[in-house]
């Protein structure tokens, strides 16, 4: 393919995303296909000869299109959001047209150089301490991972590593590997799986205490926590501290939770993935009161930031944790500078390959503008709180827990097996796509204003929905109640949390 | 910005790469930026208002390729290739177009399926054991992973689960913590930084065994260390196989480690990340004999095979492997079905998101089909043999070892301060790009051919630089054997190597 081809074929891909975006009401939400659809409808070898690209986009239309869960439909609900922009979309176009690898500043100067001061706008934005930003005088810094599991994962490692060499600069007879046995990690039960993976393959015990009522890790819960482990021999090392939980979007207080860490020496990460991107808006920054005490922050612009996935943006107070973790290299290349104000960022992540990804945070940022991405998080805010008024106009429902950001979650008076139903029946009809969750107890459905293109209309529309399908589910109460058949292909949000 | 908008600011984007590789050729391949010259051209802080895509697409233009460093440009051989071509980036316009997440297979069904089928058809390319293919009838199967350091960490972590579950199975009463301590994984001195990594990660200590004067790593060093190991008390574990080693792109002989590792439950990892993609051609086959003994398997299509980073693809025997490894809710979500042939690729890898990466592996296929991914192996490897042939013609210099698939590696005769210098020189002249690299002790220069773009007017070009730069440098040999300056911007091939 030439440039000539390359021309008329991006072209027509650039129309058919627009046609997609701009035609995405008329499809159902879920597609109707069967398992095993495509390893049908296409060849069992690859061609042998090159193929026109037209034919390529004429499958595209026709095949790859009827499979697809339609994750930016303005009636998909289910989950969080995943992030996606005109903007975005063309930003990473420049960013595979260049293709370089950023592992170093030489392998690609604008590429660490864009990384550092797109994540130093996006710091000022959310009103980050500046203590974690690469402009401040220290040595912090914001860096590029690919999701809030690699951030988890990285701040445990360094988290291990620090406290590991402070153990033994304090006591050198003390032997590494018992240090190591003897760490623990905290989180609450209101986690998301990737923390409780983290642990996994960090290879660091993760317990996950007990929330409170309203689904946030308290301080006291926390020290007790301590207390009962140093009282066993065993070391505090990390703790995951949860702006936003997965099931509810609760909120912990760091104000709580971030001076016994600091106390104890313990590395206090702050996993703010989802709804982190709502402090751009001033409003809500009460909600990460005592950020000042965490040692690492991460949040997905890729979420809710109008950034395709992946760009997790993390900020670290002292970017010398991760380097000593990371660098493998750092006795060979004593001649390669590991500054951290023009980072070697290979050195603070975990693979060694990166992509130009802030290009696309650039162009979002550029295109948006500071005040289009404030707009974009309080309209989305407000539809989530529309919905809500609507559930509550209607005696059958009740809306449980408060709404939060984007996320209404509710389920019917009348019981669990009614609440299963109405969900399981909405998901196959497939017009709009919700997932269910626990509280307290209790079997909720969860409503998440997902895609940027959702306005009131849809949110009327969904709500509509669900309410026709509880007309003629709360008249066959008796036989629901009898016998809830089995929810096969519901999914839960269980697949985001954690396991007890 | 709307769905119009978008299609004026994408087109131009898509003039903008065309134009951009169209004209490859009229810039250094390493720009003249100083650290720092971005952080001084950007405002302090992101745009309060939104900005025009036209304005946005300038600054590209003339700020941002102003510091990128070419990895596309005919005249890069550094490091090896990272992958690009047209059908993947407009594969990958496709992808970030629909957006979706792929982490079950209801999350979006074709985004599972595509995976499948793709990987198939790749594998069957490559001439991997049916075993290793999800259309086989055992459990094995390929999935698409971040990258070679991913597929690697994957590999340990499954080879670690799988050896504690079967002595937990014969001796109950065993310490899980205690055999965990006790597991080793090996690999060649050879090997690259992310393996040694892979075993930081994932807390195993990793050997670096001595390769042989080839830089292969032998079956009876191998079987040495494994008896030295278990008279000791530890357990072999987990062996990374180099398919291509980074230094020299040497090829460990399978049919030798493999069945030693089969004799003694020890999983064996193939990384032939660069390499691997020369095996869809029949006559570089001979080079994986062997192959049927090992567990999993993985290249990077984003390195030789044309596809944008990020894509690396691995198969594994028994998919059981990693969904017992990864799957932490395995027990609460008995309803969805973990089936291998169906995969819920979330259970075959670290993170939980995934995007649908498989579309531009799709693309790249169908528009080359196999016989034009064919072609642009042979007519690499076939630059890189015109390229030995013309250092060769050269009485100074030696080519050392055999050149092996793109790459050829060499030296001046006189020594290796000079030839250190003529790499020094080359680099700030910014004309064309190698790095270094060590070669039973000898430092030597390593000339890889790296963009799909490269013709024999390119290998030519860079030839007449590198033999012009040694014209003025061997007759000044007695100033450059005096005293060599520090070669303070020299980027080597250690940075992808193991420290020692």
């Amino acid at each position: 393919m030439d440039s000539q081809q390359f021309r008329e074929f991006g072209k027509a891909a650039i129309d058919t995303v627009a046609d997609y975006m701009d035609s995405i009401r008329n499809r159902n939400v879920l597609s109707s296909v069967e398992p095993g659809f495509l390893l049908k409808a296409l060849p069992e070898d690859a061609p042998e000869q090159p193929e026109d690209w037209k034919d390529v986009l004429k499958d595209f239309n026709e095949t790859i299109l009827s499979g697809v869960t339609h994750w930016h439909s303005p009636r998909f609900h289910a989950f969080y959001p995943t992030g996606s922009s005109y903007a975005s979309i063309v930003g990473n176009i420049l960013c595979e047209g260049l293709g370089v690898m950023g592992f170093s500043w030489m392998s690609s100067p604008v590429c660490t150089e864009l990384e550092v001061v797109t994540l130093n706008w996006l710091g000022k934005l959310l009103g980050l301490p500046e203590e974690f930003l690469n402009c401040s005088s220290g040595s912090g810094g914001g860096v590029i991972q690919g999701s809030a599991s690699e951030a988890t994962l990285v701040g445990l490692l360094a988290a291990k590593e620090k406290t590991v060499r402070r153990l033994l600069k304090v006591n050198p007879s003390m032997d590494e590997g018992e240090i190591k046995s003897r760490l623990v990690a905290y989180t609450s039960d209101q986690c998301n799986s990737s923390v409780e993976k983290a642990g996994l393959l960090g290879s660091m015990q993760m317990k996950l205490l007990k929330a409170d009522a309203d689904g946030r890790l308290r301080g006291e819960t926390l020290k007790k926590a301590f207390d009962e482990d140093r009282a066993q021999g065993l070391i505090p090392c990390y703790v995951v501290a949860n702006l936003g939980t997965t099931g509810t979007c609760a909120f912990d207080p760091l104000y709580e939770l971030g001076p016994i860490c600091n106390e104890q020496n313990v590395w206090l990460h702050v996993d703010a993935a989802y709804a982190g991107t709502a402090f751009i808006c001033p409003e809500y920054r009460h909600l990460m009161k005592g950020v000042e005490f965490a040692d690492s922050f991460d949040l997905n612009p890729h979420k809710w930031m109008l950034v395709n996935f992946d760009l997790s943006a993390m900020w670290v107070k002292d970017a010398y944790d991760l380097i000593n973790t990371f660098d493998v290299q750092r006795i060979y290349l004593a001649d390669i500078k590991t500054d951290t104000k023009i980072p070697d960022y290979r050195h603070w992540q975990i693979p060694l390959g990166r992509r130009f990804r802030s290009l696309k945070l650039w162009t979002v940022m550029r295109i948006y503008g500071a005040e289009g991405l404030r707009e974009h998080i309080r309209v989305q805010i407000s539809l989530a709180q529309h919905f809500a008024k609507l559930v509550r106009s209607d005696d059958r429902f009740l809306v449980e827990p408060e709404p939060s950001m984007g996320l209404v979650c509710f389920r019917l008076k009348e019981g669990d097996n009614v609440t299963k139903r109405l969900l399981k029946n909405l998901t196959e009809k497939k017009e709009i796509y919700m997932v269910a969750a626990t509280y307290r107890g209790r079997y909720i459905i969860r409503f998440v204003i997902c895609s940027r293109l959702t306005n009131i209309d849809d949110v009327n529309y969904s709500w509509n929905k669900i309410k026709e399908e509880a007309n003629l589910i709360c008249s066959q109460n008796i036989h629901v109640k009898a016998n809830t058949p089995a929810l096969n292909h519901i999914e839960s949000v269980n697949i985001y949390e954690k396991s007890k």
